[in-house]
């Protein structure tokens, strides 16, 4: 497996849990300490860590330890990327559409001349 | 957990494996019998049904059997539920980087008028 598979697979299995989505969401609108997550998710502080990690290993979330306060941030680029791999297979099966209604036009062109 | 939430559970789910995104590929560019994925992707025929399995319940992938043949067809409708979850939380940073912006520009102004 390529390290691009890997990276894709651990990024939709991040995005495959609604506490971590719920993470992202937050972390969306604004940066966020660790401790806040608990309170928000109503989950202990060990699963808000676990979950973190799992994000920070699919490259969507990193943090930064000041003094005992570890703040978390969310990195677009991973997020991007996801989205660019669904959008590209939307966008293919979009050019098919359109073959396909050139085609279907030429049909009903060609029956005009009949 | 509402639908919605285990809806995109299911659909990233579906999205985090190799086999199952080749498949979505594959379909993107033209419905496809479920005997041509077992080549493509050098795996057992009951091994791609399964991840059919998780890609229909996902609701990214259906399928219909006329006589013995099983055709598969791409859901776009789903793909793009994902794509949007995902655009949407892009988004929301992209405006709080904006109005980070902004916010420098202001206190640009005001140290330029001191």
């Amino acid at each position: 497996m390529t390290n691009q598979q890997q990276q894709l697979d651990r990024m939709f299995q991040a995005l495959a849990d609604g506490n971590r989505r719920a993470i992202i969401d937050r972390l969306s609108k604004s940066d966020a300490k660790v401790s806040d997550f608990a309170g928000q998710l109503g989950v202990s502080l060990p699963t808000v860590l676990q979950h973190l990690s799992v994000l920070e290993q699919a490259g969507l979330v990193s943090s930064r330890k000041v003094g005992r306060v570890r703040t978390c941030t969310l990195d677009t680029q991973a997020l991007s990327r996801a989205e660019q791999w669904i959008n590209e297979r939307r966008n293919l099966w979009g050019r098919r559409l359109d073959a396909l209604g050139v085609l279907l036009e030429t049909d009903t062109g060609e029956q005009t001349h009949d």
